[in-house]
């Protein structure tokens, strides 16, 4: 009746190898490819179609890791990594989710592992402090901060109580059984729409409120009128979402008339800073979430830009309370004192899941370990970094910058005549098909962009230098020298 | 400009000293009290109210954690952990979720890291083996598995998927513009309501279906009585949520008959088998199973019982269109050519999230670490020993068991007359007051009952003999000698 389990010494011994294993996968990584080459299906391919009836080493799962995976992945901690927005995390970070890992305890309701909640609201405290959001957002407060997986699950949760609130509490027990709107600019993140659809809105529920042309921010006159042509029409506008640092060129919505609109109708305001909130650590960069005191909940995601593995969305509610009404069941096998007394958070009811993981362990190591002051550098280095890269693309008449870059990331493009989107796409595929370098791409006033967003820690001068000489061979070989 | 980021040298030796933290951690954990006896707070007071401004060494963050925060921890992992359903993880599972964190890939679609898409359909597919699951759930199919945070999650997918199907396409563009209605029996789990409630039913759109009184299992009879009244009302039954192994007594759901009627209706069949599902890697507990070829989706979690840490849900669906369909946004910052083929798995589509963790590296080590026989041996562990402290129970004419135990759960209680639920309350209180154990309460029959749920690696015969021994001590003090 015995199971084999991995005693702590051979666990000791494994655990040093893959830590190594980690370290040398950091020093070599910019020598690797940044994406791989191979066609889907490669790894599947090369992989046995069952689980070994008998147990094998961890360095027999060591060594596929380095023959068949790693060779297969694009390496978001590379040096040459610039697409979508940074993931970057950091030694603290792994070292903090490491610990959580060990210890795998529940952190679903405060009985069930008192320290796993009480570091996440302390941790949130510290970084509504770091980044000076507005006092309402404090624990000491009706509010209150809670990690989420992603901005994703935080946009869906604030529409959630948005509806519970819109709908005077209906909404809980009865569900959609009207129409309500929500609000984003055409530059709101993709899980808008998806957190409207899975609240029952449908697609048809979000409204896109056009931009400035030359901000890429949210038009307030645009949004009011939405506004009442939806009221007009007897629907009910339930949410706002605010974006500071969109996806496509990190415009920031104008917060204070946004917010005086939704103050004015009594909406719900969620502001998504899932990528730029990180530059708040920075007294000089603040001016990019002025009008915050007007939102009833706020996230960012230090797993993007503050040097904290994934998953980490940090999450703020002005009122506590109706995020809970709008989430909490309680069933018999989860009452407990603790609960009953009202004296404690039970972060489940914060959320979709019920389970959680002690990701506050990855935080308190992060912040700890960077200091404030650390933690700024990384988010300057950044923005030089930026600023360095679009003085290239300004100084070089056959590129033009295609939007401001008040935070890490560059868009830009070629300037080219009736073929711009063919060019620029193929400009981007030439790059990237060099394996030193990672760009991705949107669409910013309805033409294809470049997008070069810094942020990992090995990032330095020279990468970026590097990424400016691919483009400026390309662009030669496509448009003959500048 | 520069930015101090941990380097892999020191990285390397923090992380030997934090995977030695864990080994000690794992060696000394039984003799650990299982829960703090600390009240709400504590740890919240005794930690500063902002980061510090310069940066720390990882052994100071390590001595806090030693000094304040696991004191304050219910310990999951101790061997006299028998509350709500196991959290086990293992060394492997650990080492594998420490490679993942050290990659710090995101697998949000297949080209921003082939290997994180690939490596996870493989594992779905090899648990699917494992299980021996319909072959419909397979990748080779048109099913097809996906690693989700949770079964919440799952449910909550499951629920839009069927939402999409019943309306015939139009909830994606409209929203819930009728009433829905989901099924489950009075055992179903919380987040079954949660899901609804997120989704736009509202809690009335759940019908809780009566269970027979001897087997906790849902009637069919009532499932069908239940679908008759709500079609006869104008409403559309959209889900019906079975469950192999319920939260309270790990009563199992009759699926054959249960699925006849959803085939009969039309209805999508969720089968959740959170915690029960792992025992299907022994062929003699796959009786529990049965009927599970009438599915639309299943979903366990290799996080309760299958030492693999939190969080891995794993979620399979037969036709993982009408799951695509239903949760996919496409914007431009996301197009690629990988999708555009239509060759690849975009998992982001497959969730409510857009960013993913590599969470099947560890399922991969677990799995090759353990193989199938050394998985199944720990399943059957457990097995025995619920089954050796039923026995205990049976043999004992005070207590009586209040319900079957086909897998590693026993529900028994103090046979005692109109104070039944005080009495049990008292007596489940003075046996987790001890520190030794940790065991928590249901309701079946509407009383009081007390849990003891066996899954931790540690736990050996000699833990479920304290159990006993500290309840046997306890009930001679409230009630007398046996």
């Amino acid at each position: 009746m015995s199971a084999p389990h991995m005693d702590p010494d051979e666990f000791r011994r494994a655990g040093h190898a893959v830590v190594d294993w980690i370290a040398d996968y950091w020093t070599t990584l910019g020598q690797r490819p940044v994406t791989s080459a191979d066609p889907p299906g490669a790894l599947a391919a090369a992989l046995p179609a069952a689980p070994p009836t008998a147990g094998e080493p961890v360095e027999a799962v060591l060594a596929d890791l380095d023959a068949l995976v790693t060779p297969r992945l694009t390496h978001w901690q590379h040096p040459g990594f610039f697409g979508y927005f940074p993931a970057n995390t950091s030694g603290p970070s792994v070292l903090g989710d490491l610990v959580s890992s060990g210890l795998g305890v529940q952190g679903m309701l405060w009985a069930t592992a008192p320290a796993c909640t009480e570091l996440e609201t302390v941790m949130l405290d510290w970084l509504a402090g770091l980044l000076d959001l507005p006092q309402r957002f404090r624990s000491h407060t009706r509010g209150g901060g809670v990690i989420q997986d992603s901005a994703s699950s935080a946009t869906l949760v604030a529409t959630l109580a948005a509806l519970h609130r819109a709908s005077g509490g209906r909404w809980r027990d009865h569900g959609v059984d009207r129409r309500y709107r929500a609000y984003t600019s055409t530059h709101g993140h993709s899980s808008i729409e998806k957190a409207a659809r899975i609240a029952g809105l449908g697609g048809e529920g979000v409204r896109a409120v056009e931009v400035d042309p030359d901000t890429q921010a949210m038009r307030p006159d645009a949004l009011r009128a939405a506004i009442e042509a939806d009221r007009a029409a007897g629907d009910l506008p339930a949410i706002v979402v605010a974006t500071i640092g969109t996806t496509s060129s990190t415009a920031v919505d104008p917060l204070p008339q946004i917010g005086a609109i939704c103050a004015e109708y009594g909406i719900w305001l969620h502001v998504d800073a899932a990528y730029a909130g990180a530059a708040a650590v920075c007294p000089e960069l603040r001016w990019s979430h002025a009008g915050l005191e007007y939102a009833d909940s706020y996230c960012f995601d230090p797993h993007k830009w503050l040097l904290t593995g994934f998953d980490c969305d940090a999450f703020w509610v002005a009122d506590r309370s109706e995020l809970i009404e709008a989430l909490t069941v309680m069933p018999e096998f989860l009452r407990n004192a603790a609960t009953e007394s009202g004296a404690v958070i039970d972060y489940r009811d914060w959320q979709v899941p019920l389970g959680r993981r002690f990701r506050a362990l990855k935080l308190w190591f992060v912040l700890r370990w960077y200091g404030v002051e650390g933690l700024r550098a990384h988010i300057r280095r950044g923005v030089a970094l930026a600023a360095r890269f679009a003085e290239r693309v300004r100084a070089d008449d056959r590129f033009e910058l295609a939007a401001p870059h008040p935070f890490s990331l560059v868009c830009f493009r070629l300037r080219v005549g009736a073929e711009l989107d063919a060019v620029n796409a193929d400009l981007l595929a030439r790059v990237n098909g060099t394996g030193r370098v990672h760009l991705t791409h949107t669409r910013v006033g309805d033409r294809y962009t470049l997008r070069l967003a810094v942020g990992s820690p090995q990032t330095a001068e020279a990468h970026v230098d590097e990424a400016w000489r691919l483009l400026d061979e390309a662009a030669t070989d496509l448009l003959g020298k500048g």
